[in-house]
Protein backbone atom coordinates (compact mmCIF):
# COMPACT_ATOMS: atom_id res chain seq x y z
CA UNK A 1 0.00 0.00 0.00
CA UNK A 2 1.51 3.33 -1.00
CA UNK A 3 1.09 6.64 0.61
CA UNK A 4 -1.72 7.89 -0.93
CA UNK A 5 -3.49 4.94 -0.32
CA UNK A 6 -2.19 4.68 3.48
CA UNK A 7 -4.08 8.26 3.51
CA UNK A 8 -7.67 7.78 1.91
CA UNK A 9 -7.87 4.83 4.25
CA UNK A 10 -7.15 6.42 7.09
CA UNK A 11 -9.55 9.25 6.26
CA UNK A 12 -12.31 7.32 5.96
CA UNK A 13 -11.73 4.75 8.92
CA UNK A 14 -11.42 7.50 11.37
CA UNK A 15 -13.20 10.73 9.75
CA UNK A 16 -10.35 12.89 10.51
CA UNK A 17 -7.90 15.66 9.01
CA UNK A 18 -5.73 15.77 11.80
CA UNK A 19 -2.55 15.47 11.92
CA UNK A 20 -0.57 15.24 15.16
CA UNK A 21 2.75 17.26 15.42
CA UNK A 22 5.00 15.13 17.51
CA UNK A 23 7.41 18.35 18.23
CA UNK A 24 8.43 17.46 22.38
CA UNK A 25 10.11 20.65 24.20
CA UNK A 26 11.88 18.79 27.64
CA UNK A 27 11.11 22.40 28.75
CA UNK A 28 7.65 22.99 28.14
CA UNK A 29 6.13 19.40 29.08
CA UNK A 30 4.80 18.39 32.18
CA UNK A 31 6.88 18.01 35.30
CA UNK A 32 5.27 14.61 35.89
CA UNK A 33 7.15 13.15 32.62
CA UNK A 34 10.72 14.86 32.90
CA UNK A 35 12.11 13.03 35.38
CA UNK A 36 11.59 9.84 33.24
CA UNK A 37 14.33 7.78 31.61
CA UNK A 38 13.04 8.21 28.23
CA UNK A 39 10.57 11.40 28.93
CA UNK A 40 10.19 12.44 25.08
CA UNK A 41 9.31 8.80 24.13
CA UNK A 42 6.90 8.47 27.29
CA UNK A 43 5.03 12.10 26.50
CA UNK A 44 5.25 10.90 23.04
CA UNK A 45 3.45 7.48 23.78
CA UNK A 46 0.86 8.58 25.80
CA UNK A 47 0.01 11.19 23.82
CA UNK A 48 -0.57 8.67 20.60
CA UNK A 49 -2.37 6.34 22.95
CA UNK A 50 -4.99 8.84 23.39
CA UNK A 51 -5.30 10.17 20.48
CA UNK A 52 -4.69 7.16 17.76
CA UNK A 53 -8.66 6.83 16.84
CA UNK A 54 -8.78 10.93 16.13
CA UNK A 55 -6.20 11.23 13.82
CA UNK A 56 -5.11 11.03 10.06
CA UNK A 57 -1.82 11.28 10.59
CA UNK A 58 1.74 11.85 13.14
CA UNK A 59 4.60 13.92 12.34
CA UNK A 60 7.39 14.37 14.73
CA UNK A 61 9.26 17.21 13.76
CA UNK A 62 12.95 15.98 13.97
CA UNK A 63 14.54 19.22 15.21
CA UNK A 64 13.28 18.67 18.63
CA UNK A 65 14.98 15.16 18.42
CA UNK A 66 18.15 16.40 17.12
CA UNK A 67 18.37 19.31 19.09
CA UNK A 68 17.71 17.66 22.68
CA UNK A 69 20.16 14.49 21.36
CA UNK A 70 17.32 12.12 21.36
CA UNK A 71 17.38 10.57 17.98
CA UNK A 72 17.11 7.48 19.89
CA UNK A 73 13.72 8.47 21.20
CA UNK A 74 12.39 9.50 17.97
CA UNK A 75 13.16 6.20 16.60
CA UNK A 76 11.73 4.39 19.78
CA UNK A 77 8.24 6.63 18.82
CA UNK A 78 8.04 5.18 15.23
CA UNK A 79 8.66 1.97 16.27
CA UNK A 80 5.88 2.52 18.82
CA UNK A 81 3.32 3.87 16.38
CA UNK A 82 3.95 0.97 13.68
CA UNK A 83 3.70 -1.90 16.20
CA UNK A 84 0.77 -0.74 17.48
CA UNK A 85 -0.91 1.93 15.26
CA UNK A 86 0.34 0.84 11.92
CA UNK A 87 -2.62 2.08 10.08
CA UNK A 88 -1.78 5.43 10.92
CA UNK A 89 0.87 6.94 8.44
CA UNK A 90 3.87 8.51 9.91
CA UNK A 91 5.45 12.09 8.17
CA UNK A 92 8.58 12.44 9.61
CA UNK A 93 9.23 16.35 9.27
CA UNK A 94 13.07 16.80 8.10
CA UNK A 95 12.41 19.64 5.52
CA UNK A 96 15.84 18.28 3.73
CA UNK A 97 17.08 19.51 0.52
CA UNK A 98 20.76 18.71 -0.96
CA UNK A 99 22.17 17.68 -3.76
CA UNK A 100 21.47 13.87 -5.33
CA UNK A 101 24.47 11.47 -3.81
CA UNK A 102 23.59 13.19 -0.17
CA UNK A 103 20.13 12.95 -0.73
CA UNK A 104 19.88 9.52 -0.96
CA UNK A 105 21.47 9.66 2.34
CA UNK A 106 18.42 11.61 3.47
CA UNK A 107 16.03 9.17 2.19
CA UNK A 108 17.89 6.51 4.06
CA UNK A 109 17.75 8.23 7.21
CA UNK A 110 14.00 9.00 6.51
CA UNK A 111 12.55 6.12 4.73
CA UNK A 112 15.09 3.02 6.47
CA UNK A 113 16.67 4.49 9.75
CA UNK A 114 13.20 5.73 11.11
CA UNK A 115 10.75 3.85 8.69
CA UNK A 116 8.76 6.87 8.12
CA UNK A 117 5.93 7.02 5.41
CA UNK A 118 6.46 10.13 4.14
CA UNK A 119 8.79 13.13 4.80
CA UNK A 120 8.78 16.78 3.83
CA UNK A 121 11.60 18.48 1.38
CA UNK A 122 12.60 21.27 -0.11
CA UNK A 123 12.34 22.39 -3.27
CA UNK A 124 14.96 25.31 -3.69
CA UNK A 125 17.33 22.92 -5.17
CA UNK A 126 14.87 21.48 -7.72
CA UNK A 127 13.96 17.91 -9.20
CA UNK A 128 17.71 16.39 -9.06
CA UNK A 129 17.47 17.00 -5.03
CA UNK A 130 14.62 15.45 -4.74
CA UNK A 131 14.53 12.49 -7.06
CA UNK A 132 16.36 10.38 -4.39
CA UNK A 133 13.03 10.52 -2.05
CA UNK A 134 10.69 10.53 -5.24
CA UNK A 135 11.79 7.21 -6.37
CA UNK A 136 10.56 5.48 -3.25
CA UNK A 137 7.64 5.42 -5.15
CA UNK A 138 5.05 3.74 -2.07
CA UNK A 139 6.32 6.87 0.28
CA UNK A 140 4.76 10.36 0.52
CA UNK A 141 7.38 13.29 -0.49
CA UNK A 142 5.61 16.50 0.86
CA UNK A 143 7.05 19.47 -0.87
CA UNK A 144 7.76 23.12 0.52
CA UNK A 145 5.38 25.46 -1.08
CA UNK A 146 3.89 28.22 0.46
CA UNK A 147 4.68 27.71 4.25
CA UNK A 148 3.09 28.88 7.08
CA UNK A 149 5.54 31.39 8.79
CA UNK A 150 5.35 35.23 8.64
CA UNK A 151 8.42 35.94 6.30
CA UNK A 152 7.79 33.28 3.57
CA UNK A 153 6.67 35.94 1.45
CA UNK A 154 10.28 36.94 1.01
CA UNK A 155 10.69 34.38 -1.94
CA UNK A 156 7.68 32.33 -2.47
CA UNK A 157 5.14 35.31 -3.09
CA UNK A 158 7.86 36.75 -5.43
CA UNK A 159 6.44 36.87 -9.52
CA UNK A 160 8.25 35.29 -12.17
CA UNK A 161 6.77 34.74 -15.53
CA UNK A 162 3.29 36.64 -14.02
CA UNK A 163 3.35 33.74 -11.40
CA UNK A 164 4.09 33.33 -7.52
CA UNK A 165 7.31 31.41 -7.02
CA UNK A 166 4.93 29.02 -4.88
CA UNK A 167 2.72 28.39 -8.09
CA UNK A 168 5.82 27.19 -10.21
CA UNK A 169 6.63 24.82 -7.23
CA UNK A 170 2.93 24.16 -7.56
CA UNK A 171 2.96 23.38 -10.92
CA UNK A 172 6.30 21.28 -11.09
CA UNK A 173 4.81 19.13 -8.02
CA UNK A 174 1.70 18.32 -10.30
CA UNK A 175 4.01 17.69 -13.09
CA UNK A 176 7.59 16.76 -14.02
CA UNK A 177 8.10 15.67 -10.26
CA UNK A 178 5.30 13.36 -9.84
CA UNK A 179 6.37 10.87 -11.78
CA UNK A 180 5.29 8.18 -9.30
CA UNK A 181 2.24 9.85 -8.17
CA UNK A 182 3.63 10.27 -4.55
CA UNK A 183 4.21 14.23 -4.45
CA UNK A 184 2.18 16.05 -1.86
CA UNK A 185 2.33 19.88 -0.67
CA UNK A 186 2.87 21.92 2.09
CA UNK A 187 0.60 25.03 2.23
CA UNK A 188 0.40 27.10 5.44
CA UNK A 189 -3.05 27.68 7.15
CA UNK A 190 -2.01 31.14 7.66
CA UNK A 191 -2.48 31.75 3.82
CA UNK A 192 -5.94 30.26 3.10
CA UNK A 193 -6.20 32.58 -0.08
CA UNK A 194 -3.39 30.94 -1.68
CA UNK A 195 -4.27 27.64 -0.52
CA UNK A 196 -7.38 27.91 -2.88
CA UNK A 197 -5.24 28.93 -5.82
CA UNK A 198 -3.21 26.31 -5.17
CA UNK A 199 -5.89 23.96 -4.76
CA UNK A 200 -7.53 24.70 -8.07
CA UNK A 201 -3.62 24.11 -9.50
CA UNK A 202 -3.72 20.78 -8.09
CA UNK A 203 -7.21 19.45 -7.72
CA UNK A 204 -6.30 16.11 -6.12
CA UNK A 205 -3.52 16.31 -4.50
CA UNK A 206 -3.25 15.62 -1.05
CA UNK A 207 -1.47 18.72 1.42
CA UNK A 208 -0.06 19.06 4.48
CA UNK A 209 -1.78 22.26 6.23
CA UNK A 210 0.37 23.31 9.25
CA UNK A 211 -0.64 26.67 11.14
CA UNK A 212 -3.95 26.16 12.54
CA UNK A 213 -3.79 26.46 16.48
CA UNK A 214 -0.60 28.42 17.80
CA UNK A 215 0.16 30.07 14.45
CA UNK A 216 -3.44 31.67 13.98
CA UNK A 217 -4.41 29.60 10.97
CA UNK A 218 -8.63 29.62 10.64
CA UNK A 219 -9.96 26.35 10.27
CA UNK A 220 -13.39 27.08 8.25
CA UNK A 221 -11.46 28.78 5.82
CA UNK A 222 -8.74 26.02 5.10
CA UNK A 223 -11.52 23.98 4.61
CA UNK A 224 -13.37 25.97 2.35
CA UNK A 225 -10.42 26.67 0.03
CA UNK A 226 -8.64 23.26 0.59
CA UNK A 227 -10.32 20.31 0.51
CA UNK A 228 -10.93 18.04 -2.11
CA UNK A 229 -14.29 17.58 -3.99
CA UNK A 230 -14.62 14.66 -1.71
CA UNK A 231 -13.99 16.98 1.64
CA UNK A 232 -10.69 14.96 2.01
CA UNK A 233 -7.10 16.07 0.68
CA UNK A 234 -6.16 18.01 4.05
CA UNK A 235 -3.21 17.03 6.65
CA UNK A 236 -4.20 19.16 8.96
CA UNK A 237 -1.60 19.80 12.00
CA UNK A 238 -2.07 20.88 15.02
CA UNK A 239 1.50 20.84 17.60
CA UNK A 240 1.57 22.68 20.43
CA UNK A 241 -2.40 22.79 20.93
CA UNK A 242 -2.53 19.21 21.06
CA UNK A 243 0.61 18.35 23.14
CA UNK A 244 0.48 20.89 25.49
CA UNK A 245 -3.24 21.11 26.05
CA UNK A 246 -2.88 20.32 29.58
CA UNK A 247 0.48 20.71 31.89
CA UNK A 248 -0.42 18.50 34.85
CA UNK A 249 -0.62 14.43 34.93
CA UNK A 250 -3.62 14.58 32.94
CA UNK A 251 -2.05 15.84 29.76
CA UNK A 252 -2.93 12.65 27.88
CA UNK A 253 -6.34 13.10 28.21
CA UNK A 254 -6.06 17.30 27.31
CA UNK A 255 -4.52 16.38 24.61
CA UNK A 256 -7.43 13.98 23.51
CA UNK A 257 -9.92 16.72 24.34
CA UNK A 258 -7.95 19.21 22.16
CA UNK A 259 -7.89 16.78 19.46
CA UNK A 260 -11.39 15.73 19.39
CA UNK A 261 -11.79 19.40 19.33
CA UNK A 262 -9.95 20.29 16.03
CA UNK A 263 -11.46 17.44 14.65
CA UNK A 264 -15.07 18.58 14.79
CA UNK A 265 -14.94 21.47 14.22
CA UNK A 266 -12.67 20.30 11.01
CA UNK A 267 -16.04 18.46 10.38
CA UNK A 268 -18.36 20.93 10.82
CA UNK A 269 -17.38 22.41 7.49
CA UNK A 270 -16.14 19.34 5.22
CA UNK B 1 36.74 35.25 17.89
CA UNK B 2 33.83 35.18 15.28
CA UNK B 3 33.44 32.69 12.28
CA UNK B 4 34.97 35.66 9.65
CA UNK B 5 37.30 36.36 11.91
CA UNK B 6 38.44 32.33 12.62
CA UNK B 7 38.12 32.21 8.22
CA UNK B 8 40.47 35.58 7.90
CA UNK B 9 42.95 33.56 10.23
CA UNK B 10 43.18 30.54 8.80
CA UNK B 11 43.32 31.55 5.18
CA UNK B 12 46.45 33.62 6.05
CA UNK B 13 47.95 31.09 8.01
CA UNK B 14 47.60 27.74 6.11
CA UNK B 15 47.38 30.14 2.42
CA UNK B 16 44.96 27.82 1.68
CA UNK B 17 41.19 28.26 0.53
CA UNK B 18 40.30 24.10 0.75
CA UNK B 19 37.46 22.83 2.57
CA UNK B 20 37.44 19.23 3.30
CA UNK B 21 33.96 17.46 2.90
CA UNK B 22 33.76 14.63 5.38
CA UNK B 23 31.23 12.98 3.79
CA UNK B 24 32.15 9.44 4.39
CA UNK B 25 29.96 6.60 2.93
CA UNK B 26 30.80 2.83 4.51
CA UNK B 27 30.24 1.37 1.12
CA UNK B 28 33.26 3.41 -0.43
CA UNK B 29 35.82 3.41 1.91
CA UNK B 30 38.86 1.74 1.99
CA UNK B 31 38.64 -2.31 3.52
CA UNK B 32 41.22 -1.73 5.55
CA UNK B 33 38.98 0.33 7.48
CA UNK B 34 35.26 -0.75 7.23
CA UNK B 35 36.49 -3.47 10.00
CA UNK B 36 37.24 -0.46 12.82
CA UNK B 37 34.84 -0.29 15.64
CA UNK B 38 34.21 3.50 14.69
CA UNK B 39 34.99 3.25 11.02
CA UNK B 40 33.56 6.68 9.86
CA UNK B 41 35.37 8.16 12.99
CA UNK B 42 38.82 6.73 11.94
CA UNK B 43 38.26 7.18 8.71
CA UNK B 44 37.61 11.08 9.30
CA UNK B 45 40.42 11.13 11.84
CA UNK B 46 42.99 10.01 9.31
CA UNK B 47 42.24 12.19 6.51
CA UNK B 48 41.80 15.12 9.08
CA UNK B 49 45.32 14.18 10.57
CA UNK B 50 46.65 14.22 6.44
CA UNK B 51 45.21 17.48 5.49
CA UNK B 52 44.85 20.00 8.70
CA UNK B 53 47.72 21.96 7.76
CA UNK B 54 46.34 22.52 4.13
CA UNK B 55 43.06 23.52 4.73
CA UNK B 56 41.14 26.65 5.57
CA UNK B 57 37.94 24.60 7.29
CA UNK B 58 36.40 21.17 7.40
CA UNK B 59 32.43 20.32 6.54
CA UNK B 60 31.08 17.57 7.47
CA UNK B 61 28.09 16.44 5.89
CA UNK B 62 25.18 15.78 8.40
CA UNK B 63 23.58 13.10 5.63
CA UNK B 64 26.80 10.93 5.53
CA UNK B 65 25.95 10.23 9.54
CA UNK B 66 22.13 10.05 9.74
CA UNK B 67 21.77 7.87 6.90
CA UNK B 68 24.05 5.57 8.37
CA UNK B 69 22.91 6.33 12.01
CA UNK B 70 26.60 7.43 13.13
CA UNK B 71 25.79 10.61 14.89
CA UNK B 72 27.99 9.83 17.46
CA UNK B 73 30.87 9.49 15.04
CA UNK B 74 30.02 12.82 13.74
CA UNK B 75 30.17 14.11 16.82
CA UNK B 76 33.84 11.74 18.04
CA UNK B 77 35.05 13.82 14.72
CA UNK B 78 33.75 17.13 15.70
CA UNK B 79 35.27 16.95 19.06
CA UNK B 80 38.52 15.39 17.65
CA UNK B 81 38.98 18.82 15.58
CA UNK B 82 38.50 20.84 18.75
CA UNK B 83 40.96 19.35 20.48
CA UNK B 84 43.84 19.14 17.92
CA UNK B 85 42.78 21.85 15.16
CA UNK B 86 40.83 24.41 16.78
CA UNK B 87 41.85 26.77 14.64
CA UNK B 88 39.95 25.59 11.82
CA UNK B 89 36.75 26.06 11.72
CA UNK B 90 33.93 23.43 11.23
CA UNK B 91 30.62 24.12 9.06
CA UNK B 92 28.39 22.00 9.76
CA UNK B 93 26.28 20.93 6.54
CA UNK B 94 22.85 20.41 6.83
CA UNK B 95 20.66 23.06 4.67
CA UNK B 96 18.15 23.24 7.68
CA UNK B 97 15.28 25.82 6.66
CA UNK B 98 11.94 25.95 9.41
CA UNK B 99 9.85 28.21 11.13
CA UNK B 100 11.52 29.70 13.72
CA UNK B 101 10.77 27.87 16.93
CA UNK B 102 11.98 24.42 15.41
CA UNK B 103 14.73 26.53 13.82
CA UNK B 104 15.69 27.46 17.37
CA UNK B 105 15.84 23.24 17.91
CA UNK B 106 18.21 22.90 14.78
CA UNK B 107 20.75 26.07 15.85
CA UNK B 108 20.84 24.13 19.15
CA UNK B 109 22.15 20.77 17.50
CA UNK B 110 24.62 22.30 15.14
CA UNK B 111 25.98 24.84 17.48
CA UNK B 112 25.63 23.24 20.69
CA UNK B 113 25.07 19.61 20.52
CA UNK B 114 27.82 19.47 17.76
CA UNK B 115 30.03 22.61 18.39
CA UNK B 116 29.80 23.55 14.95
CA UNK B 117 31.46 27.21 13.80
CA UNK B 118 29.11 27.64 11.13
CA UNK B 119 26.10 26.28 9.72
CA UNK B 120 24.29 26.25 5.77
CA UNK B 121 20.92 26.50 5.90
CA UNK B 122 17.64 27.15 3.06
CA UNK B 123 16.57 30.59 2.32
CA UNK B 124 12.94 29.27 1.14
CA UNK B 125 10.95 30.20 3.80
CA UNK B 126 12.65 33.77 4.35
CA UNK B 127 14.44 35.46 7.44
CA UNK B 128 12.31 34.45 10.09
CA UNK B 129 13.50 30.90 9.77
CA UNK B 130 17.08 31.94 9.31
CA UNK B 131 17.17 34.31 12.28
CA UNK B 132 17.41 32.07 15.22
CA UNK B 133 20.99 30.97 13.47
CA UNK B 134 21.71 34.60 12.90
CA UNK B 135 20.99 35.38 16.48
CA UNK B 136 24.29 33.48 17.13
CA UNK B 137 26.75 35.73 16.23
CA UNK B 138 29.98 34.12 16.61
CA UNK B 139 28.86 31.87 14.33
CA UNK B 140 28.84 31.87 10.62
CA UNK B 141 25.33 30.98 8.76
CA UNK B 142 25.61 30.30 5.09
CA UNK B 143 22.64 30.63 3.05
CA UNK B 144 22.04 28.86 -0.18
CA UNK B 145 21.99 30.87 -3.44
CA UNK B 146 23.18 29.44 -6.34
CA UNK B 147 23.88 25.54 -5.81
CA UNK B 148 26.45 23.60 -8.08
CA UNK B 149 23.78 20.94 -8.62
CA UNK B 150 21.98 20.63 -12.77
CA UNK B 151 18.40 21.26 -11.36
CA UNK B 152 19.36 24.40 -9.30
CA UNK B 153 18.14 26.53 -12.49
CA UNK B 154 14.21 25.55 -11.63
CA UNK B 155 13.46 27.86 -9.28
CA UNK B 156 16.83 30.21 -8.76
CA UNK B 157 16.91 31.27 -12.27
CA UNK B 158 13.53 32.03 -12.19
CA UNK B 159 13.24 35.94 -12.73
CA UNK B 160 11.83 38.31 -10.38
CA UNK B 161 11.76 42.21 -11.18
CA UNK B 162 14.14 41.49 -13.50
CA UNK B 163 16.16 39.60 -11.61
CA UNK B 164 17.16 36.13 -10.36
CA UNK B 165 15.39 34.49 -7.73
CA UNK B 166 19.47 33.65 -6.51
CA UNK B 167 20.13 37.69 -6.74
CA UNK B 168 17.19 38.34 -4.68
CA UNK B 169 18.77 35.90 -1.79
CA UNK B 170 22.11 37.46 -2.69
CA UNK B 171 20.71 40.68 -1.79
CA UNK B 172 18.60 40.08 0.97
CA UNK B 173 22.19 38.49 2.48
CA UNK B 174 23.88 41.56 2.17
CA UNK B 175 21.24 43.72 3.97
CA UNK B 176 18.90 42.33 5.80
CA UNK B 177 19.53 39.29 6.44
CA UNK B 178 22.89 40.42 7.59
CA UNK B 179 22.10 42.10 10.91
CA UNK B 180 25.01 40.38 12.52
CA UNK B 181 27.40 40.45 9.70
CA UNK B 182 28.00 36.61 9.97
CA UNK B 183 26.67 35.68 6.56
CA UNK B 184 27.98 33.87 3.83
CA UNK B 185 26.47 32.21 0.58
CA UNK B 186 26.56 29.49 -1.10
CA UNK B 187 27.40 29.12 -4.75
CA UNK B 188 28.57 26.06 -7.05
CA UNK B 189 31.58 26.12 -8.78
CA UNK B 190 29.62 24.52 -11.86
CA UNK B 191 28.19 28.26 -12.58
CA UNK B 192 31.19 30.58 -12.31
CA UNK B 193 29.16 33.48 -14.60
CA UNK B 194 26.40 33.40 -11.87
CA UNK B 195 29.63 33.34 -9.03
CA UNK B 196 30.94 36.75 -10.52
CA UNK B 197 27.57 38.22 -10.76
CA UNK B 198 26.98 37.59 -6.89
CA UNK B 199 30.63 38.71 -6.23
CA UNK B 200 29.51 41.95 -8.10
CA UNK B 201 26.61 42.26 -5.57
CA UNK B 202 28.45 40.96 -2.41
CA UNK B 203 32.17 42.43 -2.68
CA UNK B 204 33.26 41.25 0.41
CA UNK B 205 31.15 38.70 1.72
CA UNK B 206 32.72 35.04 1.85
CA UNK B 207 31.04 32.14 -0.56
CA UNK B 208 31.14 29.20 -0.06
CA UNK B 209 31.72 27.02 -3.37
CA UNK B 210 30.90 23.31 -3.97
CA UNK B 211 31.43 21.31 -7.39
CA UNK B 212 35.18 21.34 -7.68
CA UNK B 213 36.41 17.99 -8.42
CA UNK B 214 33.64 15.12 -8.91
CA UNK B 215 30.84 17.73 -10.19
CA UNK B 216 33.27 19.24 -12.80
CA UNK B 217 33.66 23.02 -11.87
CA UNK B 218 36.28 24.70 -13.18
CA UNK B 219 38.89 25.70 -10.53
CA UNK B 220 40.44 29.17 -12.64
CA UNK B 221 36.84 30.60 -13.65
CA UNK B 222 36.21 29.93 -9.78
CA UNK B 223 39.15 32.29 -8.32
CA UNK B 224 38.59 34.85 -11.50
CA UNK B 225 35.41 35.44 -10.63
CA UNK B 226 34.38 34.77 -7.14
CA UNK B 227 37.94 35.65 -5.39
CA UNK B 228 37.62 38.94 -3.27
CA UNK B 229 39.91 41.98 -3.89
CA UNK B 230 42.61 40.62 -1.53
CA UNK B 231 42.88 37.44 -3.53
CA UNK B 232 40.50 35.32 -0.51
CA UNK B 233 36.86 35.13 -0.18
CA UNK B 234 36.31 31.15 -1.08
CA UNK B 235 35.96 28.19 1.00
CA UNK B 236 36.20 25.79 -1.99
CA UNK B 237 35.33 22.46 -0.82
CA UNK B 238 36.03 18.90 -2.72
CA UNK B 239 34.61 16.15 -1.00
CA UNK B 240 34.65 12.88 -3.23
CA UNK B 241 37.88 13.69 -5.07
CA UNK B 242 39.84 14.28 -1.62
CA UNK B 243 38.58 11.62 0.85
CA UNK B 244 38.13 8.65 -1.75
CA UNK B 245 41.71 9.85 -3.51
CA UNK B 246 43.08 6.25 -2.29
CA UNK B 247 41.53 3.17 -1.99
CA UNK B 248 44.21 1.59 0.00
CA UNK B 249 45.82 1.37 3.22
CA UNK B 250 47.62 4.25 2.46
CA UNK B 251 44.14 6.71 1.86
CA UNK B 252 45.28 9.76 4.39
CA UNK B 253 48.34 9.82 2.41
CA UNK B 254 46.51 10.10 -1.10
CA UNK B 255 44.15 12.45 0.16
CA UNK B 256 46.94 14.78 1.57
CA UNK B 257 48.49 14.84 -2.18
CA UNK B 258 45.01 15.46 -3.56
CA UNK B 259 44.39 18.42 -0.82
CA UNK B 260 47.90 19.63 -2.00
CA UNK B 261 47.22 19.50 -5.24
CA UNK B 262 43.51 21.50 -5.30
CA UNK B 263 45.38 24.00 -2.89
CA UNK B 264 48.52 24.85 -5.25
CA UNK B 265 45.91 24.90 -8.41
CA UNK B 266 44.08 27.42 -6.31
CA UNK B 267 46.97 29.40 -5.70
CA UNK B 268 48.42 29.86 -8.92
CA UNK B 269 45.46 31.80 -10.01
CA UNK B 270 44.99 34.05 -6.81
Amino acid sequence: MNFIEQLNNIWKKNNSLVCVGLDPDLSKMPECVKAHQYPIFDFNKAIIDATADLVCAYKPQAAYYAGQNADDQLAMTIDYLKENYSEVPVILDVKRGDIGSTAEMYAKEAFERYQADAVTVNPYMGIDTLKPFLDWSDKGVIILCRTSNPSSAEIQELVADDKEIYKHVAGYANSSWNYNNNVLLVIGATYPAELGEVRNLCPDMPFLVPGVGAQGGDVEQVITNGATADGNGLIINSSRGIIYAGSNEKFADASRQATLALRDMINQYR
